[in-house]
């Protein structure tokens, strides 16, 4: 039996404007029965790092016939590419600017189209909303069952962004920080990190990512130094300090992340991203 | 075949309380396979105007069987009417406050009728939510079948205020600000404009608006001029400038369009809502 | 014929991130025809007396067979367990910290049960994202059918805490502000208010708050009175006073409600959640 069909959305669009429900009631009126779940419409304009970054925490959690429309578009109009992705964990469709980097290091490619043929497309396409005119109708296609490689001709050298910081060495791991959320909480490249007793193994997020394989330490000697200072140890979770206080903890996606009991980290010194995040587990 | 019911909501309810859930709860009691699509709910409070625009972007992307719910209602609790309005192209349950004014200018009204039987109205109805009360359950009984006829008496005289000023000479066009939306493009009463090649036609978008019919002119010698002074020329897409360079083009509504590439227009002088926006074609 | 399954979500997550998108993914990917209905994001971070509130407005509006999922969740991680409620007027489903306070004074409690049993959790639990891990996954599987005395053994102490200030004299009521909403409306604790007539009659809207029973007055002799001084009488609706006036009114939940036509009374003295109200309806 045909699942129903499910898409998500990703964009910059914000809640105040119609843009989002605009595509909504085109994704409708091809694929009537289609679920639609809204991931984010509160990316920071043009932000395409922060629309990959949130789309790598969130579509691992939808079925595998999920389709992903992510529309995070600086380059609207102009020759950049509208891309479909398959992958065996979810269906991708957004512009081919790097967007789904995270995603094809971390699932394999089943097929990568340009979103070409007139006939998946609104009738009237404008130079400055492909949300509506071209990827809402891909979806709605894709998720209503038409195959993707109908939509147009493979593509060979999608846009990708380089891997996050990520260097292991005996002593420890520097990474960098990603992304701050709404509570504050910040978010590093230094995962997949997994408890297991006592100890933590780590194992690089990304393929692409440098360093060899998995490495384990003692939770108890690990130290995590920020702007070149030690800031923290190393916590299971926000009820092990007081409210208040500054930890070091495994988040819910598996990255080191820095935090404040009941409280907000983003602000402090050495935490925007792109900066440098050190946890050694190995005192020299 | 009933298709499935798609019922949308334009609120300036804000997404913090519980009301639009609220609305949606009673919605779904009534109709329990509708689908909701939200439109917005960060219309500006009490704004009527922002939402008549907001909804007019909107409800034509969605199938014509769509009732659209719109709750901005600086009058509730007195005597102002609520009302049903039945297009060719979707259904309209709202106040009677002229926030169907450009719905009304666009397309023809089958049936327009004031929501009067207390059969489609929630048993207890309060003097400050009348949203819950009368217009989700109205919306409901629309989506799920119920005649719009049935809602009420016709009424006559609906509330409309004027169209957004277009004043069209031989020389160019008069319009107005209309709205900034989330990305701060700023969009003007200007259009329906249409690119035809390298020409450009400017049909009254508003059926009452000014001026006769279609006129043309060339892309190339078009010249926008905000407060008295040239702004910009006249583009197809954000792309043919560099970032923070103000641009004007048409945007996806088809309407003339003042954006900085990756950045805002909205806190330029001249460009709030109701000031004159100037677009010419032949210089004198 | 079993109901199509009905979810509601009320946290803390904001917009911004993927969080309540995951829960979604999690959930669809239990209950694949489950209807989702966000009733707020956007409690203050770790609110839990906030969400409280938003939910006691928000589910008697909903079918009996509705599961309402909250997580606003500051002890994520400790001691405190995770718990599943049933009463006649819906299923609720969250962490045992008091947030369904209110619905315990309100409804008849038919199971209440620690969710304990792991094959309603995702397979691997993290210690800082329960939302997903544990909430999400019982509420899919409560709206699939799976009775609740499945998920794990009976609670019989659940966090509850204090019904807010509720005190009935002779000549009025004293209450308290529990909640300023989006548009600057001042909730009190002072409910539930029914207008007949020119009376009101006033019956404590939580059980256990105190005062005896139904008390009646004549609305033209009540006074509001705020930070010791008369503020206003007490109105139907805000059309009966001119914009930028203060009034007093019965709000669309029953409660003594503060409100600035056209504008907000958040921002004036007295006014802020905990501050005392009284209602006199006889004067001494």
């Amino acid at each position: 039996m045909r699942p129903i069909p499910l898409v998500t959305l990703t964009t910059d669009f914000g809640s105040a404007d119609g843009y989002v429900g605009t595509m909504k009631g085109v994704i409708l009126g091809i694929a009537p029965d289609a679920r639609l779940v809204d991931v984010s419409h509160e990316i920071a304009p043009q932000n395409v790092r922060q629309a990959a970054y949130v789309l790598y925490t969130a579509y691992p959690f939808f079925p595998p016939y999920t389709v992903h429309l992510v529309v995070v578009d600086p380059g609207v109009g102009s020759a950049r590419r509208p891309i479909g992705l398959r992958t065996p964990v979810g269906t991708f469709v957004g512009p081919d600017n790097g967007v789904f980097s995270y995603v094809m290091a971390c699932e394999p490619v089943e097929a990568l189209v340009e979103l070409a043929d007139p006939r998946y497309r609104l009738s009237q396409v404008s130079h400055t909303f492909h949300g509506r005119d071209i990827f809402a109708p891909a979806a709605a296609h894709l998720a209503a069952g038409i195959p993707i490689t109908a939509l147009g001709p493979s593509v060979r050298d999608p846009v990708i962004f380089p891997p996050p910081r990520l260097e292991i060495t005996p002593d420890g791991v520097t990474g960098e920080v990603l992304h701050a959320d709404h509570f504050g909480n910040v978010i590093t490249s230094i995962g997949q990190l997994v408890w297991g007793g006592d100890e933590l193994s780590l194992e690089p997020a990304f393929r692409e990512a440098g360093g060899g394989g998995q490495v384990r330490f003692r939770a108890a000697e690990a130290v995590v130094m920020v702007a070149g200072q030690e800031m923290s140890g190393l916590y299971r979770t926000y009820a092990e300090v007081e409210p208040g206080e500054v930890l070091a903890l495994v988040g819910s996606e598996g990255h080191l992340e820095i935090a404040v009991r009941e409280g907000s980290a983003a602000q402090r010194p050495g935490l925007r991203p792109g900066d440098p995040v050190v946890l050694r587990w190995r005192m020299s």
